[in-house]
């Protein structure tokens, strides 16, 4: 299959993963009445249920990744190559603010903005850190034992994400650059955005280092991991 | 199969449906105490589980559309005739009208109700072309490369469109004329649903389209050979 | 494997079933602040994962019934001796009993009691009715043509049934008469208990009449229905 | 595989299940406005995803026990040599604490903490009793009828456990030791800990036992030979 093909897969699934991030919180928002735990319930339902939806339908064609911090690590494991990673980025990067750009349609609100919403300090980047390891960890270790479950194990550390860093994981370079321009629910201050996105990619790095001790011997993608000691 | 057994299973399904979709909005608003986004989730859960359900139930009988948008790309496709899918369309919407009519009868509401929900504006057709654009490629790329998790897809992408996109995801012709004869959480004012039946069919096309583009050639991560052309 | 085990089975699950669903709905409405819809969401969600599990580990030993319903049906299908089906809703009935004071004994509350619950009239009969209906229909077409889905399928027909029926979907005599022994957010009159069983037992074979008519030709269980008219 | 890699797998989950049922918590309930409803959905959610991501990752590798009491019932079962199950703990027990103390440094508290939630008396050692025993019970129920079901029957039975039981359903010693160390909404005071701990040991002999009972002897619905004595 070809890379432009690759490359819409990317940006049409950044779209519609950004879209839904950002459109379920505005909706949640405002129909919570202030209890930012219920839209928090609302954005996360929303969110895992579209990562399920996007993997299954695109992961067959490009892998879907949406998300630089992945496709780096992809890269560092020789599956994909340099040129093609860095378009990898540049398509989730464009497609995710599309997307938002795609809520703010819907919802009616104007389309540029940039995001006001203060998450900084040790204890976010601490949290972005784990996050992201906790998806490179979890993407690399199910799509080995378990390739079948990968589209649920990744909608799933991302819901659980959501609750437990202080952080609600965005885990995403592209998504972060993307929530920066949006001064909604799911907004981020674009200055905090650079530590995020450092917190992101060496989360990423310690996931994959992870993956490589506890993973490395034994059968490759499909093969069946010894189940004795 | 017989056609008529088909058309049994699109309207009992449509039945079931559309009854989840307005009796669980009826019961929902009236438990969440002015909470919206409370009954949003009650709405959400309910719908998600019913989608699920019905089609792993009846997708082997008739394909489990329950809906005019899907039946018409199923058409344009080749994969069901015009005289068919005209019948699909007959069936689904008189299955979701009594739907309805069911779910006001076990809320002891009125039978015949007209919606006073106002829906309008080019927003909201965005949203709604927007969330049938993605129930059709969601469709047609997981029945194509992973057709066992159809059920769990279709599910889902209707369950984050309830809350990512302004409209709440009818995504559906034959919903949305069943929902403007319910005053309920779940209505819609018959002035606005002729806009959205146009919204949702251009979305569908572009989502049929869309697909051929992403899907038409070569094979999956399987290298399975595509089903239809 | 001897009746003796599988009817033990079914008092377990029955056990197991009934705790979860009154014992749930006793903690949600403590915690929920009055907030009907936010209880019924935990409510729900604890319903339909028990429900899930337990038709996982004790399905491959009695069928996993739970409930006088579906053991009928079972019966009227010629796949249950009418004995063991008489021994089948006594185990149910009992283990259901077991399950209500098993989860007033955590709660601390008084073991033995009689709800007070009002739930009565057509609007209510004709819920139970329905829900019943869509339960077997769900279990009889699911467990022909997609087996390996039965415990999903079962577990969110049900997680839908208590959103979008009046009566909360108990859809089971054994769980009805339990109710009937739990003053609390669960609970039934017992002098509504028998109309709910009435169109429980109705609605159940009314759902067996209709899966002969969709489902009566072509293969068995594992046989897989023609895709094309 | 090593020992040393397997209780490198149990001390990582250990970590990330500790930190997501204290971290979902803490965020829970520092969103939800006092209801405590709205914040135990949260942590449900995050504490249920989890598992299920953690035993998809990590199951292959050392069997993704994470909790004493199931490393117990292993060895009973001659499944885990004495030695290796002693290790274990001491992996899950150590992974715990860390966990927790990771949730305290992404939320910015306090990292040592002691809890002064109390959670005392016979009814809630009942609840840990139950909460264990439909745990241990499902694990081995399930993983010999339908192995490929164990994450996802486990991460719900735990869903399930939150709102069934009056204590919301620790049912792991590693766990009850880590949240003796946390101030926060999942919190237990050290002093009721080992009521706790005694209760799920006894919970998790009485399922082992029950299993052994209705899953002796012949072979499961699909015919497959019993895998461990």
């Amino acid at each position: 299959m070809g890379l432009s093909r690759k490359l819409g897969a990317e940006a049409l699934g950044s779209i519609l993963l950004s879209g839904t991030v950002v459109g379920s919180g505005v909706l949640a928002a405002r129909l919570a009445g202030g209890n930012d735990a219920v839209a928090l319930i609302g954005n996360t339902l929303a969110t895992g249920a579209m990562l399920y939806v996007l993997i299954q339908a695109l992961g067959p064609v490009s892998g879907a990744h949406f998300n630089p911090a992945v496709s780096l690590v992809m890269m560092l494991r020789g599956q994909l190559a340099p040129v093609a990673a860095a378009a990898y980025m540049v398509a989730q990067v464009l497609g995710c603010i599309a997307g938002v750009w795609l809520a703010h349609a819907m919802f009616d609100l104007p389309i540029i903005q940039i995001s006001s919403t203060v998450r900084a300090g040790p204890a976010l980047a601490l949290s972005e850190g784990v996050a992201t390891f906790a998806l490179v960890f979890t993407i690399l270790a199910v799509s080995r034992h378990r390739p079948e479950s990968i589209a649920t194990a990744v909608a799933l550390v991302i819901t659980a994400g959501y609750w437990w860093t202080a952080s609600t994981s965005f885990a995403n370079p592209a998504i972060t650059i993307a929530r920066a321009m949006s001064d909604t629910f799911a907004g981020v201050r674009p200055a905090d955005a650079p530590g995020f996105i450092a917190a992101q990619f060496g989360g990423a790095t310690i996931g994959l280092l992870a993956a490589t001790v506890f993973l490395a011997s034994g059968g490759g993608k499909n093969g069946k991991a010894p189940t004795a000691g």
